[in-house]
């Protein structure tokens, strides 16, 4: 007889992905790897072994893994170089977190000799996209199954029922609707769906629950510095800190502070808007620091270049194409510019602000002897101004006259 | 005997552009022509008719003009529909004022018969090349006289000395340096120099003119309403407002709740980095707002095309290309994607904050429908997404097995 | 009984779009109505009405129309006034026909009160998107047949066998295979498939329909002369013509001359590499000359910037983005830069080459006063060029003072 | 008594930079160092050394360099990565040149002290902008002279009786205007001035020096094949060869068949058009034939990226930023792309033309199972077209529902 087929599962442990492990094996007929990983989200993840046991997987197809470092030192970090933010705002803490568990997912396929891989996504969302793109970039003949898109359980009540058919224990507060759909990692926690579907009706306190209201943050502020090195983060205070690490702290500072609350109607990948509400905390105060270090430390002409590349470059991480050549070619572009971004932010948090007040660096090209108001001793000829406005300005006096003798 | 050339000056009135007023008078031997225009700087222009008149300059050659409609409809409010912040935040408050004075200087030269214009622009800012840049584009001919580029009285001694040898009289507090330099207008006020040229040192608080510190501002959030049509704001909370008069409004809000303070490191046209502090209360309102409503009503490919323009837009307003024919492209493209931005946006102001809560339109393109995690009546069939991503890795897999292969 | 639905099919009165039609009829039991048009294509349309008839089609249900006009002033030539050329090269022949049609299809539709539009483009190419996106861009509830993508007929004896068994008249030149695929119309033809498969063979000589070999061109160069009115072609050598016209006569000066050959391995939108061999005879020399009047009437900005939107225009047009927000607002740019695109271009023609000898324009902006080497009595003040110069390079060297000394 | 203070001159051995070695020496008091390099301008460079030393310059400050392969490898390919050409057409033969000059030039300065360098460029031109903002970038502390900017030799009988009186001798066919003014180097050949001042004109063939007239060149096309690794060019007909080899190579047959003549109108940095002849040969083969071996190594993300980026690219190194950080992160884009782009393209040269007619590599991203007509063995299901469709779309159809509705 032939050996089944294996498939791995992202696996949270959670009611979903235990009844897609479950219906994988009843009504695919395959073997099924769990593969759980901690990205911060803030819950233990070894509860997931037992319940992976309890549905007969064998420990040898059981993964549970610590990504954090990894997540934030090779996908959080890289994104914050290039200044990301997708249609404005969002910080891609989603996006930026799928790319990572594919690619263990992928992994893990090679190493236990799956030829499959499943996730929990659903057929409506930009996650199935994220996922898959990037296991095809990863393998390209892995197969994924999304059994979101395939199966008949797409309400909660045939769900829980197909669950207790399959003895899948059923939490108590899984039996009804939760009014709205979470997802979290160390860089963010987002929230849509049911509660939050008028985009007109302002999103319920309760919904948040990585930061405080900002009415109920501290009345005093609070300053803080980041250290920088060639543009990543590392320190806090003045005390050295791993990226995981640092951006833990600073999600704390920033749940205090209530800082980077969002809430924000986007346009999804697969064609039509959703409206999401998004804490970021630590994420929100680090980004407005790296900016601050960049202000000094980066020369204009790089900056300008980078500040035109983002929209693009934060848009291939929203669609999915973190593992794509030109997403690289991005990085590339991106990372070269950061050699000398190392120094100091000082940030004020308060109430839901996280302000630059003040920054320095080893490598500032910041010269107070040519911008001063007083008198520069020569570093700057100010007759250089003229011509340098006249030849700018020709073509316009070309134009002009032409249009005026036409 | 000839008569004596014109020069129409850019005067506010105080006692720099007096200086210059009699300096061009006396040394360049020009009947001087003043412009003064209410920008929304918070003073008076009147003023400055006794100062020129004082000057001996007749009446028919005081221009005093209030210039705050033209200024927020055809300057701020187009500049505003493309989101555009410099650098990632700055809201070119300084920028976007130039080229009008800079329009009327010209249009006054040729009432009057002058073939000179001048301003009182120093050589190290942008400003002189937005004055003299706007100036060349709409009058190829005109002449351009910056005194600061030219004179000797670089050092404030030596200007009041000159002040006081020609009769000008000069205020008390003029007398002293002052411990910043500022320029304001509707939109903003900025400050810079003297006690901000250390950008690691926080601004002193006494900086500030325009809005309250947050941590004075209200203890309660305060929430309102922006309604736009084609991607104006028309009306606050229910009340048609022209633009001067909503963005007047606003500004009277944002200082209220400390919205819109901005501590920025920023890189100048003429190779420079400078340190700026920026209140722009009533402006970082309506650009939240405007974003808000473009979430609903803009279209995906309108929305990203926009950011990726963006930058672009904006650097050239900061760099005083507003009259130039790539602005004009970029905003053709811009104004062709607000035909539909019509609809009303809910903001809550909170301690420096201004977030959007809610947003609706009759011409939303949000679709519960499609999004809804409930049933969606066949709106979206989840199917056609596995071809969708399927087509979309084809090229990565090709890839993968290319660099896998070879 | 109820009446059957109706179709509106692209029909070209070909052997393929016949039993499109036939099939419709019998598996999907709809009425259908035919539509085919006239784009230059270089064949007769007429005689797919007796094919029509024959299949039992009512004459009202017959549409066929001359749509050359149409497709050169709305089509091609606001394409061209961007300088379009997808990947480098191609000129977008087959890409910038499709929405025309597609926009006739929905049209017709609406007339005849059809739900449905059909096509004959296989689920391999760009063809069938474009079709699609632009019918869905025009009518959100339309609904579109693509048989190559749902029946069995896929292998040509399939076709062949269910062609005669359904009276479908098959010409004895379809009976074997043909050795590759083509598409025409007034800006060009293009061949794929079979013989063109491996990208490493050079194309034979018998694929070319619409040029001479360039080595069988005449001898002796040929000299002509194109007027732009507003960045349109409006002339040739002093005869004013309508667009059409004009195009058809390029035509046959770059056929005679062996002008506007291309050999091109392309990256389709549906995700794989395609080899194809495109003629485009006049389309070649009027892209040379737009590009040629442009040189002088074209500010540097705005020529720039086109340049940088170009890839991006051109790219949506071969996506099937035509229909699209992005698309216009890019095309509201650009049209409006060509104002005073107008004026006269010489171009040479020969075995291949076209080349631009000459340009003049009512609205030249280049002046030789500025650029000439001989005395330019003041329009040029060299010296400016330093203080240009020196601006310029300011960042620069404080960038290099900054590594030297960090 | 002080030592004199030394500059390095770029010399050419010709009148122009003789009179201003003798001017700087004579005029300014500098001790001259003078450089003069083979770049393949086609001269002899030994000659200099006889006039330099004939002006009395020891023979420790004269500086013969042999750079082509320099140029070639660490300038020219770079470049031809990117697939530049500066609007639309200019394959950017004289900008690319001036950087390395200005390289050697400053490190020369350093070797022998010296704090100036000089060069004969215009102060109308680009050349003035390239040689400095490069020197600059390396340097932030040398001097640049530029004689033609301050110096009152500006008509050809001044810097004749000039010369004459300061014992520099005059040959005499630089005793009269010449009709024309040249540059050359290994990969062009530009013309500009004079004769082809008037851009309706046509060339003069006597312009030309490095192609034949396309109607001399042979009546038989030539097939030739060239090898890339990586990214550029290492074989040409299966012979390995250095770059400059490779390029000078090309040069001949370009020349032999008159490939690479370009007639412009561009748009100068200093902001004025000027018309200029360009003969780039060689250049011209080689990056149709870059074009090509892309077209089956390069992905689609990769490749459209390329597109977007490449005229910021050109123009920087047209504006003279080539030791600019955002030319170098564009670089570093750019070059990450090339890894694979390794294989053989076959070209046909006839007549001034260059055509690809075959292209194939061992990481070809060309996939006939995919693309093939003929049955694919299931390499691509035409089913997934549908949904890839449909999504691509969905955000279309919401829009027009919105604008019939609205």
């Amino acid at each position: 007889m032939a050996q089944p087929q294996k498939v791995v599962l992202a696996y949270s442990g959670g009611l979903d992905t235990s009844v897609i492990a479950k219906w994988l094996s009843v009504e695919r007929g395959l073997e099924v790897v769990t593969f759980t990983a901690d990205l911060g989200q803030g819950e233990e993840i070894e509860p997931a072994r037992a319940k992976a046991r309890a549905m007969g997987i064998p420990d040898k197809h059981i993964f549970i893994e610590d990504l954090r470092e990894e997540f934030v030192r090779d996908f959080v970090f890289p994104m914050m170089r290039a200044n990301a933010r997708y249609e404005g705002d969002y910080l891609l803490g989603t996006s930026i977190a799928r790319p990572l568990i594919s690619k263990r997912l992928v992994e893990i396929a090679h190493e236990t000799g799956a030829d499959f891989i499943a996730h929990g996504a659903t057929g409506k969302g930009n996650d199935q996209v994220r996922f898959e793109l990037s296991a095809y970039a990863l393998d390209p003949d892995i197969k994924v199954i999304a059994p979101w898109r395939e199966w008949d359980l797409t309400s909660r009540t045939a769900l829980i029922a197909w669950a207790e058919k399959h003895q899948i224990q059923v939490p108590k507060d899984k039996r009804g609707e939760s009014p709205f759909s979470t997802d979290a990692n160390l860089l963010h926690t987002s929230s849509e769906g049911k509660v939050l579907e008028d985009p007109w009706e302002e999103t319920p306190d309760y919904v948040y629950s990585r930061t405080v209201n900002p009415e109920d943050a501290p009345d005093v502020p609070e300053y803080i510095t980041i250290e920088f090195a060639k543009g990543d983060g590392v320190a806090l205070n003045g005390d050295p800190m791993s990226p995981a690490t640092l951006l833990a702290a600073l999600n704390e500072l920033g749940r205090k502070h209530g800082i980077g609350r969002l809430d924000l109607v986007e346009n999804r990948f697969v064609g039509m808007k959703s409206r999401g509400m998004y804490e970021t905390p630590g994420g929100e105060i680090y980004a407005r620091a790296h900016r601050g270090i960049e202000q000094i430390t980066l020369d204009r002409g790089a900056a300008h270049l980078k500040d035109e590349l983002m929209p693009r470059y934060a848009e291939l991480i929203y669609n999915g194409f973190w593992f794509s050549p030109e997403r690289e070619m991005l990085q590339a572009a991106i990372d070269h510019s950061q050699d000398k971004v190392t120094g100091t932010v000082r940030l004020k948090l308060y109430k839901g602000l996280a302000s630059v007040v003040g920054r320095k660096s080893p490598y500032s090209l910041y010269s107070e002897a040519h911008v001063t108001f007083e008198d520069d001793a020569g570093a700057y000829d100010q007759k250089d101004a003229e011509g340098f406005i006249k030849l700018n300005g020709l073509r316009l006096r070309l134009l002009a006259r032409r249009n005026r003798d036409a």
